[in-house]
């Protein structure tokens, strides 16, 4: 993926240059989430990380490289869902999926950059090509590894569907009452639908 | 609502005066539609109507209400949902909303005022609070009056997260395989789950 491209086409790393990527990293996060995809600029990024925009291009590339760099990272705690279905019986799959993307939504920190990501995809076709490579390669795939049916990433994501329909709902464009509700009674209403749609015959 | 206010403030109602109206309802759906909500102007919309710009503050008032008469009309077949709820047995409204949706999703020129809508949606608070009001005391409230239940709003809501997930998979975000399945496939997967959230127990 891009990081590693990068890495290879930059300095050895050290802690320098590591340093100087993880700032420049953290910055498009702050300014893609801020602003969106559209309205964010390389020389936008390289202000607020405080190097000049020629680094970000020499780490990252174009605007849509360093976006897909910051969604990655965005996004690493969303991948971990793979290990959360694997975690027990497929049965209680369903279950874990919705309590870990809910527990990703409730929490402030993970909600801001699922905001950023969403907004983007939703209104810039390069922001959605980079939502399209990580949600299909990096997570619906590996779920749908995990499920013994030629329809597996279908299911996959036909699951994944219900759990952006209702984070759209309660969290983006909030909508009562489910942006209201208590969240264990929206997870005990969502977790059989996406076990349904997982393992239902 | 904005145009019941708005024609009281204008001229009686004659050809003429609903003539210029609706020109300006259908260059603010273009212009809504083309450029998402922040980046259209009432300017805009006059200039591509061919009148001026306060005649459109004269009809609709301010550029969120323009844009509210523009979703009201865009929105209005959704609003249909609820006369094919009760077009048959409660049994059977899962299917039937669901059906319902993926038509309006599947056509070309109903598809792209949703579109539209959910991008501004998402983007822009304003617009936000525009469809929160739509969708909420228009559609899902009057869904809701036919359910027999206390948490019938909620049900409504869930039912309706299913369906605005997968049409963000499929029509805005496009990932695949669920954006080329067969449209029966889907609805045949996606129907038990609207009904479920409808009417289980």
């Amino acid at each position: 993926m891009t990081g590693v491209t990068s890495r290879k086409r930059g300095r050895p790393p050290g802690t320098e240059s590591s340093d100087t990527r993880d700032r420049i990293l953290t910055a498009a996060r702050e300014e893609f989430s801020e602003r969106g995809y559209e309205k964010t600029s390389v020389r936008g990024i390289a202000k607020a990380a405080g190097v000049d925009s020629a680094l970000v291009h020499h780490y990252f590339g174009t605007k849509e490289q360093v976006f897909e760099a910051a969604v990655e990272v965005a996004f690493s705690p969303a991948l971990k869902m793979r290990d959360v279905v694997l975690e027990g019986p497929i049965e209680g799959a369903g279950e874990r999926m919705t309590r870990f993307v809910f527990g990703l939504w409730e929490n402030p920190v993970t909600r801001k950059p699922l905001l950023a990501i969403i907004r983007s995809a939703v209104n810039n076709e390069a922001a959605a090509a980079v939502f399209r490579r990580l949600v299909a390669t990096q997570l619906m795939r590996r779920i749908a590894d995990e499920l013994d049916t030629p329809d597996a990433e279908l299911r996959a994501e036909l699951a994944a569907a219900q759990l952006v329909g209702v984070a759209m709902m309660r969290y983006v464009i909030r909508i009562e009452p489910v942006a209201s509700a208590d969240v264990e009674l929206i997870i005990a209403r969502v977790a059989p639908v996406v076990q349904g749609h997982l393992t239902n015959p």
